[in-house]
C-alpha cells in the first residue's frame, strides 16, 4: 500500500493528531519515496492476523451482509453482533445460516452474537459492568452498545486491533479497502496506543436521476468544526486538523480501547476525540494512564481511495446526529464560555433559548473486564453465540 | 483469492465454456476446499507481472481515470489509449499531466497514446494493417480500434495477458477486482488460449430517488439467449451456459488475441464469442490454427463480488446495441434459418421488414504485425506517447 505522508501533526498533551493522509495505491512496489509510505503487504498481514473486525448489524439486507464478509481480509477474525428481529420472523436465525455456509467454504474464523441474549446481559452482571443493561437485565438497544460486546469478544480471543465496519455497505471492494487502511494506519503508529479514522472519499448520494459525489455532510461539517475549535481555543494555534469527527469506520489498538470512555448514540464518534482531549490533552492534576501518558495516543486520519455507498434508511435524524455529536464538545472539560456560546448559536433551531445540551452519557473503560471469564460465560450458556473456527492451514 | 468451481463445462469443438463462477472471497486461506479453487496471492501475482491493463477512455472525468488508475494492481503494466479532445482545451494533455503526477509518487509502469496520433496511423500503415484507418490516414474513432491499439502497445512490451477496464468507473474497489479475477481465470486455465469475461454480480441503476440492483440489462439478455441458441442449434444440446456476450470487461492471452478477429462498435464483444464459434466450433475443412486447435480454446466467466457503478451518459443506443450484438450471430456461419428466423423476430421494432442486419465488419488478426518494429516507428517520432517506467526494485 502507498500513502501519503502526513505534512502536519497537531501536538495537544499527549494527543497526535495526524492530518488527512490519502491512500495512493492499495499495492505498491517497494521502493524509497520521499512523498509516501510504501507498506508491504506483509506488514500489513502482520497486523491483519492481529486484528478482529466488528460488524454490529440490525435487521439489514442478508444480501448486504454477504458481501461485506466476503470481501474482509482473511486473516482478520470477524465478529457480528447481531440486533435483528427474531420475532415474526427468526432474522437473526437465517443470518447466522448465511454466515455458516460462507464458512463452511471459507474457513475464516467468524464469531456471531445476539444482542439480547440474555447471557449476554448476565456476563455483563457478572463482570460488575453494568452500564449496557436496561432494567430487565438485558443489553440495550444502540450501536454503541452491540460496538462494546464486539469488542469484549475481540479482546475475549486475543485480538490487538479493533475495527468497525457496517453491515449496510453496497461496495464490498469499500469495506476491504477500510480494513486495509486500519492496518496502514497501526503499520505506521509508534505507539501502541492509537486510532484510525477514515474519512471517505465520497458520499455519493443520489440527487434527481443521478450520483452526485458529495463530499462533506452538513453534521460532519459542523462537528469538525468545534472539535478544531476547541482544540484551537486550548492550544492557542488555530487549527483545521480533524476532519473525521464523526467517523463511524474507526480502529483502535486493544490497549487504546481499554482505557477510552465511550458514550451511546451519535456521539460515540466525536466522544472520541473530546474524551482524549479532557484525559490527555492538558496537564491533568492526577495521571490516570501513565503508559499512554507517557507513549502517546497517536490519532490517524485516511482518505479512502473508494466512495462509501450504502444503504439509504431516509429518515436519518440530522437534528438529533448534530445535537448528539455537539453536546460531547459543549460538556467537555475544556470547553470554555466562548467555545458553549458558538455551539449554542449552531444549535439555535434545534434547542430552545432556556435549553442546555443534555449532558453526555458516559460508559466507563472496559479494560477492568476480565474477557477470559466474560467469554466462558458465554460458551457455557450463550444460545446465540456461534464461534466458526479457522481451519488450520 | 476463493472461487467456486465451475460444475459444468460445454464444450463445443475445441471452444470450453465454463459455467459461471462467483467469487466467493477476495483473498483465502490457502486450506484444501472441494467446493472452490483456491488461488494463492503469489500465483495471481506472476500473472499480474505479465499482465497489461488496457484503459480507453475518450473525454473522461480526470476524477475517475486517476481514480480507476490507483487501484489497478502494481505489478500490471497500465496502456491508456485516448481518444480525448485536443481542441477547445487540450484535455489529453491534462490526462497526461494527472498520470504523470501519479507516476511519479506511485512508479508503476504506465504507457499512454492518443488515437489519433498520426504517427498511430503511420504505425499501422506501415505495418501493412490499414483496416483500423479512416481516409485521412488517422485511425478511426472508437473503443474497440482504441482497443486494438492498447494489445499492440501490449505485445510490444511482451505482455502474456492482456485484459480490458473502462476509465468511467465510480468504484476503484471495482476495477481492482476486475484485474484481479482475471488474473484468477489464467491461474485456472489449462489453455495457453484462453479468455475471461466478468459477469457483474449488480449493475445499479438510480431509479427514482434509489439505487436499484439490477443484474440483467435487456441487450444482454438478447445476446446471451441468441448466443446460447446458437449453440444449442449446433450441439443438438440445449444449453445457457452462456451469459457474458455484452461482457465489456474481459481479458486474453496474448496468443488467443493473436489469432483473434475483432468486429467494432457494439458487436466486438458478442462477436468474440462467434467468431471462436466459427473457427474453432466444429470441423472445418482446413483448420486455420492448429496450435490453438490442439491446445484448445477456454472461456472462463466470472461473477464479481463488487457491483459495476460507471458515469450514465444517457443516450445509450439500447437499438443499436441490440442490432450490433445480435447481427454477429445473424451472420454466423454456423446460423440456421430458425435461429435467424428468431433474431430477425427480435429485431422487429429496429429492422424494416424487408430489411436484414448488416454485414459484420471484420478486422483481421493482428497476429502478424511486428510489435516490436511498431514501437520503433511511435518512439521515434510519436508526439503523444509517453511511457514511463517502473522504477527498478
Amino acid at each position: 500500500m502507498l500513502i501519503e505522508l502526513p505534512r502536519q501533526t497537531e501536538v495537544f498533551g499527549s494527543v497526535k493528531i495526524h492530518e488527512l493522509q490519502r491512500i495512493l495505491k492499495l499495492d505498491s512496489g517497494g521502493f524509497e519515496n520521499p512523498m509516501a509510505k510504501d507498506i508491504p503487504f506483509d506488514e500489513l498481514k502482520d497486523v491483519l492476523k492481529r486484528f478482529a473486525v466488528i460488524i454490529p448489524t440490525k435487521d439489514e439486507k442478508i444480501h448486504l451482509l454477504d458481501g461485506v464478509l466476503r470481501a474482509i481480509p482473511f486473516d482478520c477474525t470477524v465478529i457480528v453482533v447481531s440486533n435483528s428481529k427474531r420475532k415474526e420472523y427468526d432474522l437473526y436465525k437465517m443470518e447466522k445460516e448465511a454466515i455458516a455456509s460462507l464458512h463452511e467454504r471459507v474457513q475464516q474464523e467468524i464469531i456471531v452474537i445476539h444482542q439480547k441474549d440474555p447471557e449476554l446481559g448476565l456476563a455483563f452482571y457478572d463482570a460488575g459492568y453494568d452500564y449496557l443493561l436496561s432494567k430487565n437485565g438485558l443489553v440495550r438497544n444502540g450501536k454503541a452498545e452491540g460496538m462494546m460486546i464486539g469488542m469484549l469478544l475481540a479482546k475475549s480471543v486475543g485480538k490487538d486491533f479493533i475495527g468497525f465496519a457496517d453491515a449496510d455497505n453496497y461496495i464490498p471492494g469499500s469495506v476491504r479497502e477500510y480494513v486495509l487502511d486500519y492496518a496502514a494506519g497501526f503499520c505506521m503508529s509508534e505507539s501502541p496506543y492509537s486510532m484510525v479514522r477514515l474519512h471517505w472519499r465520497y458520499k455519493p448520494k443520489v440527487v434527481e436521476d443521478k450520483l452526485y459525489f458529495k463530499k462533506w455532510g452538513r453534521v460532519s461539517e459542523a462537528t469538525n468544526r468545534y472539535l478544531n475549535l476547541l482544540l484551537s481555543t486550548n492550544s492557542g494555534f488555530e487549527t483545521g486538523v480533524v476532519v473525521t469527527g464523526n467517523a463511524g469506520e474507526h480502529a483502535m489498538t486493544t490497549k487504546l480501547a481499554d482505557i477510552m470512555c465511550y458514550s451511546p448514540g451519535y456521539s460515540v464518534e466525536p466522544y472520541h476525540f473530546v474524551y482524549l482531549f479532557d484525559v490527555f490533552g492538558h496537564k491533568a492534576e492526577k495521571i490516570a494512564y501513565p503508559n499512554a501518558e507517557a507513549a502517546g495516543v497517536e490519532i490517524f486520519q485516511i482518505e479512502t481511495l473508494n466512495p462509501h455507498i450504502h444503504e439509504e434508511k431516509g429518515g436519518k435524524h440530522i437534528k438529533n446526529m448534530l445535537l448528539g455529536s455537539l453536546c460531547t464538545i459543549y460538556n467537555s472539560k475544556l470547553c470554555n464560555d466562548y467555545v458553549r456560546s458558538k455551539v449554542l448559536e449552531e444549535l439555535g433551531d434545534i434547542l430552545d433559548p432556556w435549553e442546555k445540551p443534555p449532558e453526555v452519557t458516559v460508559m466507563p473503560p472496559i479494560g477492568g473486564i476480565d474477557a477470559d471469564r466474560f467469554m466462558n460465560v458465554l460458551e457455557r450458556k450463550s444460545e446465540t453465540l456461534e464461534r466458526y473456527e479457522e481451519t488450520r492451514r
